[in-house]
């Protein structure tokens, strides 16, 4: 009986051609990182369901997948809430298992911690094209670094490791979430408004500012404050480095010297690095990012070839510390794993000569040939020789090898081919 | 408020030093198999309940994380059965996922396809030492090989992969389910008793012949019959590889001559191999391996340091086709991945040096000096500089560094010392 082999709705099977390119990523990532010092950790996929929804995940945490109690009756009684059916979720990102992992682990961790998580996350959404319910994240974090130190660190560090994936020409966008609540203090927002002004601001890249003036006067906000946030925001755009600081000062005076001079600490610590290495970088008055739990700069990279960044990331100084009995300072990195595989193009390329072997040649020989060819450095995968040699031929390139070995057996003789370039080949296969 | 922030009841946080562990583990089998022709490909964790149910688990079946339905009620119906409340499962291991992957993409696959899998697998065991309800599992098998190539390759590769870990001293142990089932009829078991006599051989190691034979009476086999086995199986073992094919002819006559042509041919094979590395192989008549869906050569690989074998497989033509329409030879090799890891000696020590900042460098300076020494091809870790010096590179060095660069303000002048190692290293710390 021919049966539906398709994975679960809303997920996907990974062959050898997108395992490959994924691989690549992850390594060239790691291997970056490694050089800063960050270590890689692992976490269950599995979490306790309260700790899933323990209000860290906004929106995240209507689309768990809860797991089932073990041991239920066969049959549930009348009314049971679901709740009390489930005990577990799967992880929807790794940041909630990060500030668990921090908590359980710390006294055998080194400060700072420097960690690099890569893994799959789960989300039920509604499939869509190019989204998945089980996809990989990747976030980079710096805990118990309080200084700027940290957020020049990682944008130099995650730079690098897109550079070293084979993305060039990214952009680096920079604020800092002590800027929005000055902004909307110094526009006379009140303060119950201001997550609301954050999202609406967030959304300017797509609905642009006639949509964000009208989705902040649908909030029922003042709108002699839309219009001195909106004047605000235009005169930082597009500052020189030098004068963001006086800029600021003038513009949101209730930011404070300390934020201030962060930023111009981390601006300097990048017009510095922009010198040793290619790398644009600005001022982004209109940079929200989504999560609530920011507390100081944030930030994104962009890439040419994607409409939304490609990593993003920022300071959040009292998450970690949520569930210890003091604040850690913390700050992160989150790069966009699967946009970035998106980016890059597959080649189906191998690395693999096939040993295309004749039905007579004994086993033993085929082994022992095999062996030793390995031995020489080549890699090396045994195909029997089946149908027509040039319509094999053609299949082996496309399968991404780029050459072949013959074997095969005169008279009793195993004789073994030369190394082939596929493609070039010549297609009678007489070796 | 300080919370429990254990990861959920039987599972772990994996630790720096133990994901290099697990990292070296499987770049190093994956750089073995890959140059045998192996790729990598990764299925979802979640998989519909209804084909993680289908039988082909065994046990495992019962210990399947099911995952609740979405868009539930608040509350449920009054005698709603479980099976009505899920809708997906998590994998408890890799191959029913690799029959349906093969199942869903065979039209992009080439044939033979050599497929590598490493991932976490769930089974909700009872908690123990040392045992896990998240583990991974590492799965080599080749699809579309009838012969005996896929078992001496299966073979060869594996106990390189292995080697390469750093786990020498490997014995592989070789049998045939075809041996087993006319060893049965040899004995003159009932068809309908073989299953239940191979479990119970199976577990010769652990409880011994007597214990083989007290089960197998409980069982109510005729006591002649198991005699007959038991000699016919002692008869068997420490065979000279020679003398095994026509031993097997006189004892189980009805293992057929196709059977004992593929034996003969494997053993030749690692005969041959063994002349080309150390390898230690026997043919073993008390082997049996579990899963039921065996059809021809079994094979383990034991380790002196693990009780129980750190590898197993076997060939199983009727598995990867029953979704299909036709029958799928294949042959795959199971590695214990995580039995190895544990058998490895864990080192903390880091390719990393520690960068020794005192407060008074300004940030920018840190952030050159570092990417300076980056560029010479160190690993560079930026730790402040923190209570007595001593006491801070005692605590390096436990953390694994073998090496630190100390980087101070002379009066406004920023100075960089030598690499020094540490250990040796002088505990004053002027540099």
């Amino acid at each position: 009986m021919k049966t539906d082999n398709s994975p679960a709705r809303g997920t996907r099977d990974l062959l050898p051609a997108s395992v490959a390119v994924r691989d690549h990523v992850l390594e060239s990532i790691t291997a970056v990182y490694r050089r800063f010092g960050y270590q890689r950790i692992e976490t269950p996929a599995l979490e306790d369901i309260a700790r899933l929804q323990g209000g860290q995940g906004g929106e995240n945490e209507k689309l768990i997948f809860q797991v089932l109690r073990r041991g239920l009756a066969d049959e549930i009684a009348a009314d049971t809430p679901v709740r009390d059916l489930v005990d577990l979720g799967l992880r929807f990102d790794l940041t909630v298992p990060l500030t668990r992992f921090y908590g359980n682990n710390q006294a055998q961790l080194p400060s700072p911690f420097r960690s690099l998580q890569v893994g799959p996350v789960w989300r039920a959404e509604r499939p869509q094209k190019g989204r998945y319910r089980q996809f990989y994240q990747c976030d980079i974090d710096l805990i118990g670094e309080p200084s700027v130190l940290a957020e020049a660190e990682l944008i130099e560090a995650t730079s690098q490791a897109l550079a070293a994936v084979g993305l060039e020409g990214t952009t680096v966008r920079l604020s800092d979430r002590r800027f929005l609540a000055a902004l909307a203090e110094a526009a006379g927002l009140p303060a119950q408004s201001w997550d609301g002004f954050f999202i609406v601001l967030d959304k300017l890249d797509k609905i642009g500012w006639d949509g964000v003036r009208n989705e902040l006067e649908g909030l029922g906000l003042p709108s002699t404050s839309i219009a001195v946030a909106v004047d605000t925001i235009s005169a930082l755009q597009g500052l020189e480095p030098a004068k963001i600081g006086d800029a600021l000062a003038d513009a949101v005076p209730t930011m404070g010297a300390a934020a201030i001079e962060d930023l111009a600490t981390t601006t300097a610590c990048l017009d510095r690095l922009a010198v040793d290495q290619p790398l644009s970088w600005q001022f982004d008055p209109t940079l929200v990012r989504g999560m609530g739990y920011y507390t100081g700069q944030i930030f994104e990279l962009s890439h040419p070839g994607s409409r939304s960044s490609v990593a993003g990331g920022g300071r959040y100084d009292k998450l970690i510390g949520r569930s210890l009995d003091r604040d850690v300072p913390a700050c992160g990195f989150s790069i966009g794993f699967e946009r970035i595989v998106d980016l890059l193009e597959r080649s189906a390329r191998r690395d693999a000569v096939a040993l295309l072997v004749e039905s007579d040649v004994p086993t033993i020989e085929i082994l022992a040939t095999a062996r030793g060819l390995r031995g020489e450095g080549l890699a090396i995968e045994t195909i029997r020789r089946s149908g027509k040699f040039g319509a094999q031929l053609t299949r082996l390139e496309s399968a991404g090898f780029t050459a072949f070995i013959h074997l095969r057996n005169d008279s009793g003789v195993v004789t073994r081919g030369e190394v082939r370039a596929l493609g070039a080949a010549d297609s009678t296969g007489r070796s």
